[in-house]
């Protein structure tokens, strides 16, 4: 493989590429927030920046912006894809602030417009848009994270007084990790097991007041603060206990089923997992919000790492005496442009992400089901890569800036510690990978069965001589053509994805066999469907990017992007390498093509590494440190001074 | 493969296997301050924090543990790999009392030991030991970390008054992340460009007065704090600009070198590099204790996530309902119990470091430098491949907790957040495996030469054997033999080793010919001098632990171990497994059998998983947290309530 040089792309036609459908939206918050200093100061107190972040939230409030996300027959914008799209670039300030705005405008407020009917729009939703009722999303209990179908609190139905009774009943079931809890929050959506006439109908969303307007909380109601926490301290996190709690029968949030007076159940959903996971499912915007915040913590840590390694000097050319810039270093290099690169192919993924999510959830659109489950597996699959991806490039980039890259000054420790509960929080990312898994086996079920007998037929076929090129190690199947080549990097990576898929399928099969040990068999199984999981999402992101790629008008920037995408495609492959060569798909010597191909890519990006930072378009004070040397407070240091 | 299960075994039985030679300091370590809370209350403020970490030096000083490192002729124990040893169990703590303790008696005392001669032992030994005189290393500059021999502070020496001239030219030579600097230190170790007579004989160091007795600089001393760091915020890092500060000529630390009154400088070492290398070998107890400290925080964070993971529960098994212990998913499993097994190679590998390092460096030895040589690039292997281990075997262990892993009461976080900067200090990480792979380059050049002419036929003919195999890929050289089979697994490992070692130094031959792009031919083969250099690491980590398991005389212990070690040595080769199926060590099918056999493992060691964290012995109280419910601060809650 011979890699071309491209010329060299003005960063500002790169932005307006990855700048994308909501282009303006992403103007206008730089201009409105680029000038400030969004970084909190690192020796903040837990209380301090705690203020610090309330004021923010008054602030974004008095902007108007999350506004925009709401309903407009409220006084909303209904511009939800601009609204998330603004949201995650406070990912490039305080990510503190960013959660905050989260847990208030998208999880408690979208809760509430999604779950709940205009009883509750025409009450709360104006209020929740200004900031004036500040809410809390109580879903996880102490004892219960992932599984949320099994919370333990529970709102049992008094058809006496047509209240329902919210209560903790043992220490288990404690709403923990509750963000806005353990300081700000008067509300709360509260999600219990909802028992009218004696039976559990499954987990649904309750408003319940949780403290006074003087900040007391209600009778009935314990709130302890879960206290300092790795990073985000600028959120209040908290512990709600409820002891008998009663609140009306309105307050049930009840779009999808309610109770009648009498404590009649009514539901247009008759299954109660579907119900739940219907509901769990129009609440997406949290997962995908939380992806794309890391996506611009993610690019923020690059473009620091990358500036710093076009100025950073150590050790010198034997030839020339002079020393070298780090970024020449192929070990560099290889630290953080294939990082870069996947960062781009996210950042077009997202992209997609938020303009399906707009487009399925607009308000006044029909439901589409299909689209809707669509979404959900990839918002899934975007947010477990997106972080994991975060948490790894964010970690090289502290690596890559040694000790300046440990101080606070130089906003690395903070995007680290920040973001690291992304790979956890709104749904743990191996737990998002089975539910990819888990969407892709259903969708795969219903696909085989569709085949008919002469379909089937022919699959079989496929698998067969599949199975035979594995097993002779012969002559790789996909060995020939160019890894250059767009459409031959994509078969690689749908080939890898379909295998996984259909093995994965093929293995779960014994389950179904009576007396099976299901929980055995799946379980031994385990490492597969996540691997098979991660195929997909590969698979996805690179056709996200692929395409971004092809709409591109400008040659130039088009030449460019094609082949940062080249770098994401094999990077990935490279690092999927030994499947390939197990399963016949590469052979050894095109598996240390692949490598190679890398490297080359490295070399040829090195000299754009700068424009393709430049073109995330993150305004400079949301930058300043003094490894950049482009910090105000250091620049304005003598003018203090001079004053003093 | 089928992996038997071994019987349950005595976690103390364990413990004296893992206690090693210096066992009975860990048992004194563990009896002093076992029931000590040594967490920091993450709610400190940095100032708060340096206080507490102060106190802590203060006690340490007191329970006499520093003295043992020093010369018997001192008052010290001369007892180096004891106190090396009680130093990593700090890693236990609050790893800032760890640091800080390592700059004041590890890298300031040290340097004095080992650089200095008499007059400065008589004079600072005592009160250094004491902890009277605090003191700093000032190696580090700003524009310098790595590439420590191109140092910008000057030494010019002044025969008049017969003193050295201290003096930071320009602000890249700056002295940067210095610990102690910013608040205790009265004295520094300076490293600067020795110029006696005009010409400057390289890196030399100092001993140069920074603060009077009322902690005030001393005139010409400029000290700044470095503020606010990811983590060790207990130790006051600062930085040190020098005005032209004058010393007396006896603040030479002349072991190596010295300057006669009349500027004539002399040295038992006539390369100004050899020189510098030397005395910085010297030193190579920083990082040897850096690994240690690594490997502790490790354990501690493995302990915590496997204890939770034996209690956490969470979705249900669908054969009985009941709620499954994470640990027992394949998936968490693969999280922590390879990391566990290679904890346990490391552990090992850290031991041999420690015991080679006391005997090469015993008071009264006779210097070995091939010992010494061998000693330099084995520490620089494991501190680098150990200390990437802890960041990334800690960021498992955090998420494997979930949101409990991310609040600090559950001692994670800071784990997390100190360890950070151990793949970057006391070296580079990526700079050490560089200096590994130099070291074998070198050590393999004298190899080759020694082999003569019938020696080195043999030996190409080898390679050719290898490179038809590879080009062929018909049968794997290295497929037969048992994956349990510890001989089979050596083989692999020394295979991989030797092969990336030859070939690199095949590859590396061409920039020796004349007009060669030197820098070119070394930049474009920097990802294989990586491999090289980890291929070598791994093989002496494995080793460490296969002989380790040799020696165990309990039969019982002895069966797990040698369980642990297959986990560890074939997830090891599962990492690596696209290596040995490029190069025709693996078949496709070999490939897939070292997975399987990795999920064997997994299973079969599930039952075992906290017996082997049990076996490293960590008191209760350094692990006390509300996640393992066994917070001594937590429980005697009730109790302060009762009195108040």
């Amino acid at each position: 493989m011979t890699v071309k040089p491209v010329n060299p792309v003005d960063p500002t036609a790169l932005r307006h590429v990855l700048d994308g459908r909501w282009a303006a939206v992403r103007d206008d918050v730089r201009e409105q927030m680029g000038a400030i200093r969004l970084h909190p100061d690192p020796d903040l107190s837990t209380e301090e920046h705690r203020d610090r972040v309330a004021d923010g939230m008054r602030q974004l409030a008095e902007s108007g912006r999350p506004h925009s996300g709401f309903d407009p027959a409220y006084g909303g914008g209904g511009d939800v894809g601009g609204v998330v799209t603004a949201f995650q670039m406070l990912g490039y300030g305080d990510l503190s602030l960013l959660v905050k705005a989260g847990v208030q405008w998208g999880l408690f407020g979208g809760a509430v417009q999604v779950l709940g009917t205009s009883r509750h729009h025409d009450e709360y939703l104006r209020a929740i848009m200004d900031g004036d009722l500040p809410g809390c999303f109580a879903m996880t209990e102490t004892g219960h994270g992932s599984d949320v179908q099994s919370l333990g609190t529970t709102a049992t139905y008094d058809p006496a007084a047509q209240e329902f009774v919210v209560h903790t009943p043992d220490p288990s079931a404690r709403k923990d990790y509750i963000g806005n809890a353990a300081r700000d929050g008067r509300m709360a959506v509260v999600f219990a097991q909802l028992i009218p006439g004696g039976r559990s109908h499954g987990v649904h969303g309750l408003l319940v007041p949780i403290r006074s307007e003087s900040g007391e909380a209600l009778p009935g109601v314990t709130i302890t603060d879960c206290g300092r926490k790795a990073g985000l301290n600028g959120v209040d996190n908290g512990r709600l206990t409820f002891d008998q709690v009663r609140v009306p029968r309105e307050a049930l949030l009840n779009r999808y089923a309610d109770v009648a007076p009498d404590g009649t159940y009514s539901s247009s959903i008759e299954n109660d997992t579907r119900r739940f996971f219907t509901m769990l499912g129009t609440l997406v915007r949290g997962r995908i919000s939380v992806a794309g915040g890391a996506g611009s913590a993610t690019q923020k840590a690059l473009a620091i790492a990358i500036r710093y390694g076009e100025t950073r000097r150590q050790f010198s050319d034997p030839a020339t005496g002079d020393e070298v810039v780090v970024l020449d270093y192929l070990a560099h290099q290889r630290k953080l442009l294939p990082a870069l690169a996947t960062t781009y192919a996210l950042h077009f993924a997202q992209e997609e992400l938020v303009s399906a999510m707009h487009d399925v959830q607009a308000f006044g659109a029909t439901p589409d089901e299909d689209a809707q489950r669509a979404l959900e597996t990839k918002a899934a699959g975007v947010k477990a890569v997106g972080t994991w991806h975060a948490t790894a490039t964010i970690q090289a980039c502290r690596e890559a800036c040694g000790g300046a890259g440990y101080l606070a000054e130089n906003l690395l420790p903070q995007l680290k510690a920040d973001t690291d509960v992304f790979t956890t929080f709104e749904g743990d990312n191996t737990v998002l990978l089975q539910l990819v898994a888990k969407g892709l086996l259903s969708e795969y079920g219903a696909k085989v069965k569709a085949l008919g007998t002469l379909g089937m037929a022919r699959f079989v076929a496929d698998q067969v001589v599949g199975a035979v090129a594995e097993r002779t190690g012969a002559r790789a199947l996909l060995e020939r053509g160019d890894l250059r080549d767009r459409a031959h990097q994509r078969r690689l990576l749908v080939d890898r994805e379909e295998h996984l898929l259909a093995s994965l399928a093929r293995r779960l099969r014994t389950a179904l066999a009576p007396g099976a040990d299901r929980f055995g068999i799946f379980n031994a199984a385990q490492d597969h469907l996540l691997r098979a999981a991660r195929a997909h999402v590969d698979r996805v992101v690179f056709d996200a990017f692929a395409a971004a790629v092809e709409r591109t008008p400008d040659a130039g920037v088009r030449a460019l992007l094609a082949q940062v995408c080249d770098l994401h495609a094999l990077s990935v492959i490279e690092i999927e390498r030994a499947w390939f060569v197990e399963h016949g798909r590469l052979t050894a010597a095109g598996s240390r093509a692949v490598t190679a191909a890398v490297n080359e890519l490295c070399a040829a990006l090195r000299p754009h590494a700068r424009t393709l930072v430049d073109g995330f378009g993150i305004p400079e004070g949301w930058l300043a440190s003094p490894l950049l040397g482009n910090d105000p407070t250091e620049a304005s240091a003598p003018a203090e001074a001079a004053l003093a």
